[in-house]
């Protein structure tokens, strides 16, 4: 493997080896296996679980690895190509990705979406520049519209807590005071496609994932038996659920309008997911977010803080998760 | 030992073996002691000292560890129970806090008092939640109340210096512009009287410790053999002192009261510490503070520069205090 | 090697004996040459490559490091002496500093020029305050008239892309839209006349190098056979340049007086260097600069991206170049 920057670069069956490789690592640890080797993160945006557990892994394996946040003890960074660099970024990306790239094996890249322009973001026209200017291993630590990490750590909970893979999986859009990226929602139906699930999109009018989101996601459920819909309908999406995935995003509608997007979430805070969501799911219907979530205000405490949730088996098993990627990537052949 | 929170947890008696441990591993380090094994640092607020010596030590034992600072690359953090988080905080440590430790062998916690409500502060509210939520060993990076990596490194530093076991200690407040939290104060009283000392704490008339903070230290001072009295009269207190240690706190008598607490420390400019203070002491009296020291606001240069201050000695020793914490903590049985 | 603060201190074949041992570990890795060891790194003003180079060339020896940043986790902290400390900074450098020292095998330290006082940046007075603070292995991570990591990596450079020890270095004034300090050019033009070529310094008037700088140069020029000058003469001081290494800093006319400052650099943008500057150099003429770089500020996109930029394999020899320094600086002795 040479970079990990989307599930769908990875067939069905390759992502089944990786879930087994993370499973095997959690068993017979191999705190030697890269040993010697240091893995540079580049965070452009604030993280804590991408941050703490891609530190943890690399020690886990072994080696090291160091932390550059841009406009925290780094000069900020200019991400537009051709622009004179009066204002207050002091280094391009075009310098500054080669040359951390040349420090470590392998760099992970974290570049949110600008949430301006839908196809500038959606085409990845900023993480797809960073990306060719890397010569070594490179990990998408979420871009702006994917979150392959997140992806393959809900994949591996899944198997975990035994949802089928034919199961209903809903991705319900929930309340946010700001517009958030589409990055997470993109690689979760995705990845549920990817598994085979029947998967559906639940939002309101005017939040409905772009076509290009949802026939990605379409051509992986075509490989792998599932289905992929959206509906704004609550009572239809959530019947029979196995899996209700919450996450807030950005109003798509009129996308990068502050203003329309302000007006766009106007009366629904009622989207904030509780126990009476999941009346017409099955019992033993699981509750998943990728965090950090704004409790009372996209998913309520009583809902968080009850079986059904397995919010803190996501994260956690971004660790190992990401472990099977490291490995993957900087383990030198035997 | 599974955490390490508070010396209060512990006996006289085993506070002196991990003193002991510390100065075995100054002695004869272990350098592998802890290989494969991963510290999370979570700092909710500034550190200098514990930052660096914590790294360090997990480092010299053959660890690895990982930073994490809300609000500088991290989300900010919610620790009010049933908020509705629509203000800045993206993040609860209710989801921050377990995520954290399931990445790590053992997890470290600063977080500060406060300031608003004394018996929330002296209660520990905020650090008894976060410790609720952590099933991995923990140790308080300070607290509310608390702040025993420091308590521990200044037994250290008393033994070293000579100071008897029942010596006089005086806990002297000193000047600051503004009200800072009574972790220290608290932690050096008790660890001076856990030790077995003569402890007089002096004061101005407002500044008094509260009686939480006093009736444990006499708790301890009565298994040990010492006393605890506090005093605003600086002639008594330093009278034959054989340490005396400095440190700056909030007004208590109207606590988190901004403009008493202002109004409470006008006029005590000269509450700088200077060598004058120490007419009445031992000749060989020292000067302790834990750092960081406002100069010639809390204590004058010329007494900082003295021979008579031990304060680089006590922070250097947080370096092998806290790699025996470390080395009880996560050391495997063998 | 006790400290590593400015190629001066070093003979022209201790620096030649340096850079063998960065390409001898380039070729020849030691991992575990350095396990055990720790190196703290307290960076006062922003970084890139010295941040992530540092970090990861300990990492690649086998060691760890520590990074502290104050005003960002870490309190702020004074510089001057003497002073009654009721601003923002709540820590002095004469107590951090021997604190993180005290810490750690070796410790770097960044600290810029102040940028008011003329002698007091030239004469280091801050980092000598640092210096004398320290008692272990130090390495100066740019101060305020210094970049010895920078230095070394550019001659390493130098002789990697075959330009002769005799051949023409030009450094040149580039556009800027503040005033940065003397630190790169200082270092640049001694490193150049210490290998023994003819250095020229090509800049605006007003913006003069100060004669205690290339009064330096010209004694490390006259120990190896080269020469220093400078000149405002474009076309003089380009003819038959091998290398243009660019380069923005301070108006030092009148120095420390922003307006004065900005004044002086009115009217200098052509000093934006293109293709075109180098009409009458060598046609192998290569182009250096220490980065971070404003694109189409100081150097134009067309350069930076031609053929003739060494800029990132600049950055890369940091790596080498500072490995071997702490190689010299940490290595125990056999």
């Amino acid at each position: 493997m040479q970079r990990f920057l989307d599930l769908a670069d990875f067939s069905r069956d390759e992502v089944l080896e990786l879930l087994e490789l993370a499973r095997r690592l959690e068993l017979r640890p191999e705190p030697q296996a890269l040993g010697g080797k240091v893995l540079g993160l580049l965070f452009m945006n604030p993280s804590l679980r991408t941050l703490a557990s891609f530190q943890a892994g690399m020690a886990r394996l072994g080696g090291s690895s160091f932390v550059i946040t841009p406009g925290s003890g780094t000069w900020q960074v200019e991400t537009r190509d051709g622009v004179v660099m009066d204002g207050s970024p002091a280094e391009h990306v075009r310098e500054g990705i080669p040359v951390l790239a040349s420090y470590c094996d392998a760099l992970g890249v974290r570049s949110f979406a600008d949430g301006r322009d839908l196809s500038a973001d959606l085409g990845e026209q900023k993480f797809r520049l960073i990306a060719s200017l890397v010569d070594k291993p490179l990990i998408n630590l979420e871009s702006a519209a994917n979150h392959p990490c997140q992806a393959l750590a809900d994949w591996k909970t899944l198997d975990e807590i035994g949802v089928p893979r034919s199961g209903k999986f809903v991705l319900s859009w929930a309340y946010h005071p700001r517009a958030l990226p589409l990055a997470v929602p993109a690689a979760a139906v995705h990845m549920a496609a990817q598994r085979g699930m029947e998967v559906v999109v639940l939002r309101p009018e005017g939040f409905a994932l772009p076509d290009a989101i949802m026939d990605k996601a379409r051509r992986a459920a075509a490989l792998a038996g599932g289905s992929v819909r959206q509906t704004a309908d609550r009572g239809a999406a959530l019947a029979g659920a196995q899996v209700v995935y919450a996450k807030e995003w950005a109003a798509t509608a009129r996308y990068g309008d502050e203003a329309a997007d302000a007006e766009a979430r106007r009366g629904l805070r009622d989207w904030c997911l509780g126990e009476s969501w999941f009346a017409g799911a099955r019992a033993d219907c699981r509750l998943m977010h990728c965090l950090p979530v704004r409790r009372n205000v996209a998913i309520a405490d009583h809902l968080l803080d009850s079986p059904r949730s397995v919010v803190l088996r996501q994260a956690y098993n971004r660790l190992p998760a990401q472990m099977a990627v490291l490995y993957r990537l900087l383990k030198p052949a035997e």
